[in-house]
């Protein structure tokens, strides 16, 4: 895209392009409102050469916005404690809420091609970037982001022009990083990976625009028009739902509900000396996992009453408490609900070598969102795919991501609904919603089954735990925890 | 406290203490319940030599806690990022919310201990930790929190013995670390400084409790012990209300608001020349506060329609868009509120180098919160102490804060409001709510006379903007923002 790239100028005099973006920096003013009504968010990915003018172009842009409805976020090379997060993870972090507006100050563009130019990453790697870059632009997009995408275009000789002139003068000679210069010594290598890049993420639904940054003032009027008439765009085109995507991924062959067996039995004596052994094996396997750096997400999900607590419980007491964390996980507050549903998982998932269990998931998308219409059918028909590519995403970072189903059946609830009602120090635990809830099973184990059935992956299998002994439902979960994490040493 | 310490056993057989220790256990469990119903949050900090079983005593004490109401996290040395904040930073980050559990393995007594042991302060710098550290404290306290601190105690002989175990086994010699090792080689001068540090932190509100760490058992009994006892404790004095502390601070002397001209004139065109020519400077500034690593906390508080808005987006558009941010500060979310009310301030502060803009503050307690009854009359007669407290830590971090009253009288006011409702574009700026509020301008009035009076000190004194003539206000304000970086930078 850069190779072929012709220089585009307007032909007007300075002033007619001062008063140009006078009134395109009001249009931009004026739809903070249609943005703000339509909850729309709108995510400005700002990248291009070092002094091609980033800061300045920003600068121009916000100039009229209020500040309540945009941030500035410049990305440096990541932290000691970003480099133990997944690639995307501090993009993900950085997204707008619903009705305003990111300007991104460089970002998963010159990030990778820094890395790929340094030999951090190598070829396969680098595609894999491109695909999980699409996919994340593509969910943004189809979760209602407007993603706008621009690359500020300078020739070489105006770089090290530019470069050379901020090193002579005392004040701004610290701006000028060792990154801008390895960028001119090798600008061909910079020149082929960012047309590569650009053309693998060139995409419908966040396509690339490259901006002639020789003139400031050029510039400036280029990026507004692209940003008024891409939110304008956005704001017709809202109602025209995305693609419902049915990706093949590696599936497991799992069992409906009902075909699952409840009579297992197990007798308390032997239940506690086993459990005494899985964990002393698990807290070894803790050790192994924390020293191979691998991260660890355990969903939990299962009916009311099946357990998960206990369950829970029982994995973690063998766990040493500075590796890992309990995510319980209820209603988004009004922050989370103004992002992407994922944004409030992506944002607890743990560090390399750390273990994070969810006690209930991203998996409340297709089960109680879909069943009480907190998202449209859109949405949670999309959210199968949506899913597998995030777990991809994880595993493909180097996680180990386990999902159990806590499983009882129905009589088996009732009694413990009912033991729950009549113990007083139980009683905090069931509420009006958990009677509620029940009324629904049978709509409940629809969705179930067919989420289970669209999104057990290899990479993020889902185990049934059979639940009406708690005891055996104990013991199969940590059994079944340390039987992965060994399967996954081995690879 | 370490010196004259004396060994404390329970002289009982190993069984009667596991039969306590999983009493004392239920007991804990049961105190979730009650400290939800209190919204108590508890914050306890385990400290203590290494090798003395941190990890294990945590354990140990969420054993049977349910994940919803605890969190445990393991503080490491501060990160490039962290470094950048305020020595208390990550701390207040990691305070619990109302009516939950944080455990903190090792925290601000270890990593002072560390800094003082390795030469990164000195002993000024070190009685000033101490005072932050109390005032920390003393404020989560009378903020309705519970800190509860331990102190595992092992001798050196134990500690350097546990050490050589962990070294020799393959699967443990990595949790060795060199910190560990330094301290049995300057044992006694980490006995030194640790015996200061619990001396000089050692308060009514906030004691420390050494644990005899020899004996796992025992330690954990002593230690559920002391927990269950100080949350008992605090349930039952969570009625006593905190003192409210007068302390003294260099004041500056400020005017009354019916005392300030408001009258002052400035024509269109001389204001466009001068602000060019002050944000030119400002601009020049910008780049040596980041050099020199300055940062830069500026509150804007005012009555609605005093322009607050313009006024900083014309101080905003001479800054680079890398170096600051706004944050404009509504009423808080859940997560907001359910702690301290300046955490969600501490959370948004700048990076040594930036600039933090808040449109509305944490003044917000003496004013809004106080008139509209959202805190108690004890909370914001309290909060004139704490706002001190908070702006002379910012202060001594190397903080430059100043904070703008941007000031309008009743009649100009109405006049705004008319225009913002006859006015399409405006109209959104203008509520209900504002119209109430400006009913109660002369309680308003009074607020603000006794909040600028108690809180302008010289670290962070207040500048009152008379803005009947925006123009002029805007000047003024960068006029004052010049001034003070460059009064900062001559320090």
């Amino acid at each position: 895209m850069l190779k072929n790239y012709e220089i585009r100028r307007y032909q007007m005099t300075q002033e007619e392009i001062r008063a140009l973006v006078k009134e395109k920096r009001e249009e931009l003013a004026g739809q903070q409102m249609v943005i703000k009504e339509h909850k729309l968010p709108v995510f400005v990915l700002i990248e291009g050469w070092g002094a091609a003018g980033k800061g300045t172009m920003i600068g121009g842009l916000i100039k009229d916005l209020d500040p309540r409805f945009f941030r500035v976020i410049t990305m440096k090379s990541p932290g000691t404690e970003e480099k133990r997060m997944p690639f995307l993870w501090r993009y993900m972090e950085a997204i707008p809420e619903a009705g305003k507006f990111v300007f991104l100050n460089s970002g998963w563009l010159r990030e990778t091609a820094d890395d790929f130019v340094c030999g951090r990453i190598d070829d396969a790697a680098l595609e894999q970037r491109f695909r999980q870059i699409r996919t994340f632009e593509r969910q943004l997009k189809d979760n209602g982001y407007l993603v706008v995408k621009l690359f500020l275009q300078i020739p070489p000789k105006e770089q090290k022009h530019r470069l050379d002139k901020l090193k002579e003068e005392k004040h701004t000679r610290w701006r000028v990083s060792e990154k801008d210069m390895q960028q001119v010594k090798k600008r061909e290598k910079y020149e082929a990976i960012y047309d590569r890049a650009l053309e693998a993420t060139n995409t419908g639904y966040a396509p690339w625009n490259i901006v002639d940054a020789v003139e400031k003032k050029q510039a400036l009027l280029q990026a507004l028009h692209i940003l008024t008439n891409q939110i304008h765009q956005a704001v017709e085109n809202y109602k025209i739902l995305p693609e419902i995507l049915h990706r093949d991924y590696p599936l497991i062959k799992m069992p409906k509900l009902a075909q699952v067996s409840l009579d297992q039995e197990m007798a308390k004596e032997e239940y506690e000396i086993r459990l005494k052994e899985l964990q002393r094996t698990l807290k070894g396997l803790h050790n192994k996992i924390y020293q191979k750096k691998i991260p660890v997400v355990i969903a939990y999900e299962g009916w009311d009453a099946a357990g998960k607590g206990g369950n829970i419980r029982r994995l973690t007491s063998a766990l040493d408490p500075r590796g890992f964390e309990v995510h319980p996980i209820a209603s988004p507050e009004p922050h989370e609900k103004a992002r992407h549903y994922l944004w409030r998982f992506y944002h607890r998932l743990p560090k390399e070598g750390h273990i994070a269990i969810f006690d209930r998931s991203w998996y409340g998308r297709v089960m109680v969102e879909r069943l009480e219409g907190f998202c449209s059918e859109n949405d949670w028909k999309r959210a199968y795919n949506e899913i597998n590519e995030f777990e991809r995403e994880l595993s493909e970072w180097g996680a180990l991501v386990l999902k159990f189903w806590v499983h009882i059946d129905k009589d088996m609830q009732l009694a413990r609904f009912t033991d729950r009602q009549n113990t007083p120090e139980k009683q905090w635990k069931i509420t009006e919603e958990d009677w509620r809830n029940r009324e629904k099973w049978d709509a409940y184990e629809e969705a179930v089954d067919e989420m289970i059935a669209r999104t057990s992956t290899e990479n993020a299998p889902w185990f049934i735990i059979p639940s009406n002994n708690k005891y055996y439902a104990r013991l199969l979960a940590i059994q079944t925890v340390i039987d992965q994490i060994e399967r996954r040493l081995r690879r």
